[in-house]
């Protein structure tokens, strides 16, 4: 093993919906291990146990600590801060509150392993809200635990694919809202933190950076609305006259095509569906969730804990697997990153 | 020439955009005269100097009348409404008040034959609103013409591809006025008429609808607004109570994806971007626009008159080419439709 590679930490989430088996199926594609050092923070006989009922050879076992993981015996160690091993004896789809503290106590375990540096970078399992307000855990989702855990107040949602990197201005609010809680300061703050993880995270020497408008055709002049004048617009000014490389307000229906064409590198979109339908059309398998802003890197499957199927072997790892490249990549290029501007210049040459 | 194919009327639109070139160019496509009797409506010499100057080789030659169309020498026929004659000699991209008389002549003069059963289908070339303005002609649009000169309340906008066909409950509103302007009864209304002509003009003998929600997840559960639950599942109801293959509300992310991989044959979409996003990722230059409702049948290029290369020789014809195509297609279904439901059922074993 290269141990120069990244160390990923993967959260297996939920212990009855699809993670342990996604992560099982995910963790035997062979160039997972040629880009990364996957350590699992969850359970191990959970895991062992999605991976017989996936028909997959892979085995997990318990280390005590990030530390230990090179004397593993098993062929992927694990990390499990859940004391009381509730959890990893329920039933498929039935969550409860054991549940709920034990992907919480997963997420935390890597997180605080991230942030001391002792792991690379995070790939998250999908996790299930209603678990976590089962065992009182009052967060809306992994993105608001890992915002307060590493005490980031400027955060931004982005779903990344080959062709198409979209970020969302706002999320998950009623359509009706949207037009009343965009602002100028919050567009500015998505457009500096796309710019900056696109240089650090994403390996680009320049990104070149779009954002849509709210209206039809932009607003067509002021025809279909205002809010591409009065709180875009004056957002983009600002952000050029910090130097950064970005355009529009473009029409809504048009900019993400011509970002997968290759017009520009990322898109920032102001509300949830016109980001995420038109990415969804091109990367409806392998897009991958990745949360912009926070001092470590994280990213996440793009979807549910699929109660339906779990425990059946059904559940596609593209999303996972997809998940954990991407983590590795960004936990690369951030590393060459860092190196570089913590050389002086006369070192450079 | 096979005289039973359907006769498309072709309008010109604007002399000094691109819609000249284009219809020059369109028309020399061989399978464009496979499918139908193409007759423009026009100006002959307008459209020669399109031919010259996209390098394509046919001829345009005048004839008084649709009755006169197989007395032409000329490949292929023009009607000529526009008496002055001024706006043909106009410069390429010097928009006139003669521009929007001759652009609403010729279309004008494509409904009253439509109308009248002496053409089968429109296929309309880009016009310019403010030479409409200009001329003191008041409508926002072909659409509108449409409606008002065919005396039709209810219509909609369909945008269609070979994978996906997307029709609107609103258009060319602002984003804000979306939520308070929807209504269970448009709803309804657009489910109908994409159901209608999905079978009278699509061929389909049974149609599977789809219908978005507003908000982020279909309102999840109310936890992201309550349209889905207030305004749109009513108009579901109803139209599955009158016997329509209708499903929803969907999230708006992903329905436009499902549908393009075959789920649904067309997805109500509650606005224009959350429709024509997901749409121009997969339809961006072969996309028709089609005007459902109409007494007539009608489609368009789905782009404008493009000033800034009219006259060059450089437009792409594809939209104009796939705008007559699916005329023709939609002609066929239509008389097919028509002299079906016109024989009594003893006639039909």
């Amino acid at each position: 093993m290269n141990n120069n590679l990244p160390k990923v930490a993967v959260t297996m989430g939920d212990p009855v919906g699809i993670g342990p088996e996604i992560v099982a199926k995910a963790l035997c594609e062979p160039w997972v291990s040629q880009l990364c050092r996957p350590i699992v923070y969850g359970n191990a006989g959970r895991l062992n146990l999605g991976a017989r009922c996936s028909g997959v050879k892979i085995d997990f076992g318990t280390v005590p600590s990030v530390h230990e993981v090179h004397r593993s015996h098993a062929a992927v160690a694990v990390i499990d801060p859940d004391e009381t091993q509730e959890a990893a004896a329920s039933d498929w789809a039935r969550p409860t509150a054991a549940c709920g503290r034990a992907m919480f106590a997963y997420l935390n375990a890597a997180i605080d392993d991230a942030m001391a540096g002792r792991v690379d970078a995070i790939a998250t399992g999908p996790i299930n809200k209603a678990a976590l307000h089962m065992a009182g855990i009052g967060y809306a989702g992994h993105t608001e635990i890992l915002a307060q855990r590493t005490q980031t107040r400027d955060y931004a949602m982005m779903l990344a694919g080959d062709r198409l990197k979209v970020v969302l201005v706002t999320i998950h609010v009623p359509l009706a809202r949207v037009p009343e809680i965009l602002s100028t300061s919050t567009i500015l703050k998505v457009i500096e933190l796309t710019d900056h993880d696109l240089k650090t995270r994403f390996g680009l020497s320049s990104a070149r950076i779009a954002v849509a408008g709210l209206n039809p055709h932009a607003g067509e002049k002021g025809l279909f609305g205002d809010e591409e004048e009065k709180i875009i617009r004056p957002a983009i000014d600002l952000a050029i006259s910090r130097g950064i490389d970005v355009s529009g307000p473009h029409p809504p229906d048009t900019v993400f095509f011509s970002a997968s064409r290759g017009a520009y590198d990322a898109v920032v979109a102001m509300y949830h569906d016109q980001g995420l339908g038109p990415f969804k059309m091109i990367h409806f398998n392998d897009g991958v969730n990745t949360t912009l802003g926070l001092p470590i890197v994280r990213t996440s499957v793009d979807h549910g804990t699929a109660y339906d199927i779990a425990g059946k072997g059904r559940a596609s790892a593209e999303s996972m697997v997809a998940a954990i490249a991407m983590a590795a990549k960004q936990a690369e290029c951030l590393r060459r990153h860092r190196s570089n501007t913590a050389k002086p210049d006369s070192h450079r040459s």
